[in-house]
């Protein structure tokens, strides 16, 4: 284990720790101890048909979707839902590699797929909520992959499925910059191998880190429009420093990479033997994919492609020139935009019924 | 200097070298005994009417301009037009840090700008050739940062103007993209601050510098549509290894490093106080500016809101999915759009002139 007090309650906000028990991996190994960090909003209904469960996506937590998503009024509303947001494995939040003991810490905790994921939020739902149906899986880039992966595992449990910003099956062009991230951690003489006592020792390739996903995180509209001016920094070294640097530099670089590697291998069609168009027929739920119009890691072009493999989806263009991280929620309308095709998703009834109480 | 058999004539083809003597540099400082290496085709009509410039781009000389765009038949045909292929100051062919010798070696080189190019390239080309008027000055991503200084600084001597896949003032976004370029070189311990003894100890930071340019070098379509395998590489690391690091590995860190400095700073609003509409409207070329429609680096976007402030001018937008790299010519539609573009350039009469003999 290496300390790290970024990843309290503290900073996060209140979470309980499900014991997953010993979860064997698909790409073999086991996560012994698995423990998954769930944040729950609203109150379960007697009939448990307004569930709604909301994964994490790489270097987020439950926080920032309780800041952004969750509210009174919202889509995402705790009067009428009582949603389940779930950290990913390696989130930081729940087992990752910072916080797991000796011998399985650091460098040596074990790979971890998004099907892992699943498997263990699958219990997690079944086992200490009982839920049976999931009126909405929503999620963002990785938290997408892990709704695509809902939608294929769990196919009579998914009523609704809404996966933004992200694809079923990952493709080249972002498995490639995704390794273009993992080299700026990895390549830091102070990373050694995963071995450092703590993430400061690593400061210099974290930085690289968020100064590339300045450049590919937002779009080239963003900065054209002067969005980051409007975002209140004064110069690209600002920006750089202050917020792409403020916001990965107390991140924990064994936990990031164990997110990257996963992120990486995203793929609903090792259901199907590589079948992509097979599994993402398995779906029924009723799915919206949700690509951002300037996202430069899952245009829409990407997006569209599995959408038309997946019978009575709806593409959804989020219309915003934050590229990717238009997620973060700094462009207000392209939030709207997010709500009211949530709010059109679960006013659809699926299976003769309504997704809330 | 540093010992590299990469920048010779075996390697580029035939080229001479021009002694500019020392130049004054914008940024400060002289480079003394400048050499410009300037590959020739066709012969300079008695009128000198029939002259051609076109200047290089980031790790490119003359010999893939002489590849790609010129020959008989095509836009650029050496029976009609003298063309002249001068290779950017720090491109390794000519003045750079690698040949340059002690004390204004490597690490030692002094800055260039973009300015410090064309002022360097208009002493050749009136002072060596005799020649007045540029029937076109020519060139893609670099090569357009200097077509548009050549424009704008010496508006009376272009005749016609074609900025490929580039901007006249470099954007924050590219500013920020190129400065990951320059991290992954400058962070290999092995680069020593530029004063390694042979570029192959800068080896992982030069792949780690190529594997960012297959990120954004190309576009996601490309990889989505297959062009990878086109291109006769089997995966993904194959094609890093043996397409993109395999073009870059030769080269040196420095000479990459004097480009990308210049590279993030080209910008003609420096004639103008910073007023880019200004300088733009200096222009007397007739001027097409041809954005790539996928490159991330200079989107459509970008180049279009600086044609708008050229008079006259029209954009012509090369369709293909080959991104910023479709100046490589793989894309042998994109290639020929882009011929039919400057025979239409080269057919309009200006000032009374055609531009052929």
């Amino acid at each position: 284990m290496s300390s790290n007090t970024y990843y309290s309650s503290e900073a996060h906000g209140p979470f309980d720790l499900y014991d997953v028990g010993n979860l064997a991996l698909e790409e073999g190994g086991t996560l012994r101890g698995c423990q998954l960090a769930v944040a729950t909003f609203g109150t379960l209904n007697a009939a448990k048909s307004n569930a709604i469960l909301v994964p994490t996506w790489y270097s987020g937590t439950s926080k920032i979707m309780e800041n952004v998503y969750i509210g009174k009024g919202r889509a995402l509303d705790p009067d009428k839902y009582f949603i389940m947001v779930v950290n990913q494995i390696g989130s930081g939040l729940g087992s990752s590699p910072h916080n797991t003991p000796f011998p399985s810490d650091r460098a040596n905790f074990p790979k971890v797929r998004i099907g892992d994921d699943v498997r263990a939020q699958h219990q997690l739902v079944t086992q200490k909520y009982g839920i049976e149906r999931l009126a909405l899986v929503v999620g963002g880039s990785m938290g997408a992959q892990q709704t695509y992966e809902w939608a294929v595992r769990y196919p009579e449990m998914v009523e609704r499925a809404a996966p933004i910003a992200g694809t079923a099956k990952n493709t080249a062009h972002d498995f490639l910059f995704t390794e273009t991230l993992v080299d700026a951690i990895t390549s830091d003489p102070g990373f050694a191998n995963g071995w450092y006592e703590h993430a400061d020792e690593v400061r210099a390739g974290l930085r690289r880190h968020a100064k590339m996903w300045a450049v590919m995180g937002w779009s080239t509209e963003f900065f054209a429009q002067g969005r980051m001016a409007a975002l209140g920094f004064s110069s690209l070294d600002d920006f750089v420093t202050n917020f792409m640097n403020g916001y990965f530099a107390p991140m924990d670089p064994n936990n990031l990479l164990c997110m990257a590697w996963k992120w990486q291998r995203g793929d609903v069609s090792r259901h199907t033997g590589g079948d992509l168009a097979a599994a993402l027929a398995r779906i029924q739920a009723k799915t919206f994919v949700m690509p951002v119009s300037s996202d430069m890691f899952f245009p829409p072009s990407d997006c569209a492609r599995e959408q038309k493999l997946i019978k009575g989806s709806e593409l959804r263009v989020l219309d915003s020139v934050d590229g990717h991280l238009a997620l973060f929620g700094a462009d207000p309308d392209c939030t709207g935009q997010l709500d009211r095709h949530l709010k059109d998703l679960l006013g659809i009834a699926v299976g003769g019924r309504h997704s809330s109480m």
